[in-house]
C-alpha cells in the first residue's frame, strides 16, 4: 500500500540537455510546473570531466531550486550522438563514443538516467508545446544548428528507428559532387544549409573579395549572414536564398515522407527568426505553387517556427525522464500484483 | 458462448489488388493457407464498372475455389490512390476521385471491406514474407512502376501518415527544373527514376536518332531498356545509370529518414531482376564508400529484392482483411462481456 501511496507524494523530474559547449538542466515537479533551470559550461576534456559536468549541472539545479537529492523520480538527458541502450556513440562533440554514460551516471547519483539523442529530446519538447492546445498525431522537429538533423513523432510517440537513427536527413545527398560534409560524404543536406554552411559559403565569399557588408565580421556566423541578407546585402541574400531551397525542400521531403501535420523548425540557426523563417517559407511556396499535390501538402500552417525563449531540448529530456518514471511505476505495481 | 465458438471455426479472408488494368484476388483459410487465386481485367469505364469489375473478380475467385461466401470473414483491398476511411481519391488510373468503394462493396456484399492504398498494402505484403525467417521491426517497400512511392511497417504496424500520404516520395524534387512530373511539378523522383521516365528517355534518345539498339522498338518499354543494359547498348546503359543513380539516393534516403533494417524493392520495373538491381546496387556501394556514417547504414544485407512470383499486393490486403476481422471479433467479444 505504501508504494501506491508513493505516486501521490510530491517529486521532481529533471531534464538535461548537453552540449558540447554549454549544459541546460531543468527541475520540474509532478505537475510539470518548473522549480529551477539552469545553464552550466561543460569540459570535454575526457570521459570523467565530461560526466563530471554533467554531475554540476544536476547538482546545481538542485542546489538553486532547494530540492532534496532523494525527491528526485529520474533524469531525462539528450546528448549529441547516437543513442542505443544508454551508450552514447559518435558524440564527437562531446568527446564520447561508445561510453556508458547512463550507468556512470547512475554510479554516481542513484537516479534512473533515460538517455535520447538531443534532437530526438527535442522533438519530444517541440511535441509538448504543440499540442498545448492543437491535437496532433504526427510531428517532425527539424533542427538546424552547426549540423541538421530532425526528430519525429508518429501517432503521438517518440519514432527512433532500428539504431536510433530515424530523422538524420542531414546526411542525405541533396547536391551530389558538391561541397564535402563533415562526414566525408559531399553533397550533403548539411553540408549545403547548416549555420556551418551558410558561414563558410559567406566566408568563400569575401575571401573571393565580393562586395558584400560581412567583410571584415569576426567570427562570420549564420547569424550575421541572416542579418545581412535582412539589410538587403546582395552577396547575403543571395547565401540566404541557396541555403533556405534546400531547407525547403527538405521540409517537402520530412512531409512528404512521414505526411506529418507539423513540421517545426528549432536549432541555432532558428534563432535568427523571421529573417530565417521568411525565406524558407517563400521557397515553399514556390515548391507549393507547382502542383495541387504539393499545394495541399505544404500549406503554411504545417510549418512553425520553435519560439526562442522555449528550451524544447529540456523540456523533452523532462518528458524521457517522466516516461521512464511511469514506466518504473508501473512495474513495481505489477510486481506488488504478482 | 457460440460466438466465441465461432473463432475456430474455418473461414475465408479475401485480399484484392486493384490496378488500372487488371486486379488480382486471392482467398485464402484462417491460417493464411492459399485457396484460390485469379487476375481478371479492370473495365474502368464509370464507377459502375470499376465497382462490377471487382466484385467480379470476388466472385471468381471464390467460385474457382468453391468457397461459400457465407465463409467469408472479410475483405482486404488495395487501391491505387489516397484512402481515407474508405473514401478512394485522386484515383486516377481508377477514374475514382471521393467515391466511398469501401460503402458500395459492402452494399452489394454483407462483409467488412477494409480498403488502403496499394503501395501500403504491398509494404505489408513485403513485411509478411521478409519477417517469415528473420525479425523485423522497420521495414521500407518502394515501388518501382509506372510510378514511385513507398509504404512504410515502422515497429511492425503499418504506417499510414496523418491522411494516408506516408510514402509518397515519387514526388520529391530531386533534380530542381529537371523534367514536367505527371503531378505538375518539375524534377520529381517519378519524373527521373519511374519506368515511365526511364522509356521516355529511351524514346527522347531514339528520337534524337542516337545509336541504340532500341530504335524501331514499339512499344519501348523500361524493361526493353534494362535488356539493352544488359546487352551493352551505350545509350541503354547510360539511361538506367541515370535512373539507378535516383534511386540509390531514395533508398538512402529512406534508410536515413526511417532507420530502417530492410528496404524491399518491388513493383512492374522491378521484374527486370538482377538487371533493375544491379546498377542500384553498384550506386549504393559508391554512396556507403564516401563515409564511415554512410557504409554503416547502406550495408548491402539492407536491400532485398521482392520476387517476382510472390503478390505482395494480394498478400498485404489479405493481412488487412485478419487485422479487421480480428478487430471486428475484439469488439464482439467486449460486447459481450459488458
Amino acid at each position: 500500500m505504501s508504494q501506491l501511496m508513493f505516486s501521490e507524494q510530491s517529486y521532481t523530474l529533471l531534464g538535461v540537455d548537453v552540449g558540447g559547449t554549454n549544459i541546460r538542466a531543468m527541475a520540474v515537479d509532478q505537475y510539470l510546473k518548473v522549480q529551477g533551470y539552469l545553464n552550466t559550461e561543460t569540459d570535454t576534456q575526457s570521459n570523467a570531466t565530461t560526466v563530471d559536468s554533467i554531475a554540476r549541472a544536476i547538482e546545481g539545479v538542485l542546489s538553486q531550486a532547494s530540492i532534496d537529492p532523494a525527491e528526485v523520480r529520474g533524469v531525462g538527458m539528450g546528448v549529441p550522438g547516437q543513442v542505443e541502450e544508454g551508450i552514447v556513440k559518435l558524440a564527437v562533440n562531446l568527446n564520447l563514443d561508445g561510453y556508458p554514460l547512463a550507468s556512470a551516471l547512475s554510479d554516481r547519483f542513484t537516479w534512473m538516467f533515460e538517455l535520447e539523442n538531443d534532437v530526438r529530446a527535442a522533438a519530444l519538447g517541440a511535441y509538448h508545446l504543440m499540442t498545448q492546445n492543437e491535437s496532433i498525431a504526427n510531428l517532425a522537429y527539424l533542427s538546424v544548428g552547426t549540423g541538421i538533423s530532425a526528430g519525429l513523432i508518429l501517432n503521438g510517440a517518440l519514432y527512433r528507428g532500428s539504431h536510433g537513427m530515424a530523422g538524420e536527413i542531414g546526411h542525405m545527398t541533396v547536391a551530389p559532387g558538391g561541397p564535402k560534409c563533415t562526414c566525408g560524404s559531399y553533397g550533403c543536406l548539411e553540408a549545403v544549409a547548416s549555420g556551418r554552411a551558410t558561414a563558410q559559403m559567406a566566408i568563400q565569399a569575401v575571401n573571393e573579395e565580393k562586395q558584400t557588408i560581412l567583410a571584415g565580421a569576426h567570427p562570420l556566423t549564420s547569424e550575421l549572414v541572416h542579418e545581412a541578407a535582412l539589410n538587403n546585402d546582395a552577396v547575403a541574400k543571395e547565401i540566404i536564398q541557396i541555403s533556405s531551397a534546400y531547407l525547403a525542400r527538405a521540409i517537402h521531403w520530412l512531409i512528404m515522407t512521414y505526411d506529418v501535420e507539423k513540421v517545426v523548425l528549432g536549432g541555432g540557426v532558428s534563432h535568427s527568426g523571421q529573417a530565417f523563417l521568411d525565406p524558407i517559407m517563400w521557397q515553399l511556396q514556390e515548391i507549393a505553387s507547382q502542383s495541387d499535390l504539393a499545394t495541399s501538402m505544404l500549406s503554411a500552417n504545417k510549418i512553425a517556427l520553435l519560439p526562442e525563449d522555449y528550451d524544447a531540448g529540456c523540456w523533452g529530456a523532462v518528458l524521457l525522464a517522466q516516461r521512464a518514471s511511469k514506466k518504473g511505476e508501473l512495474s513495481q505495481l505489477n510486481q506488488q500484483r504478482r
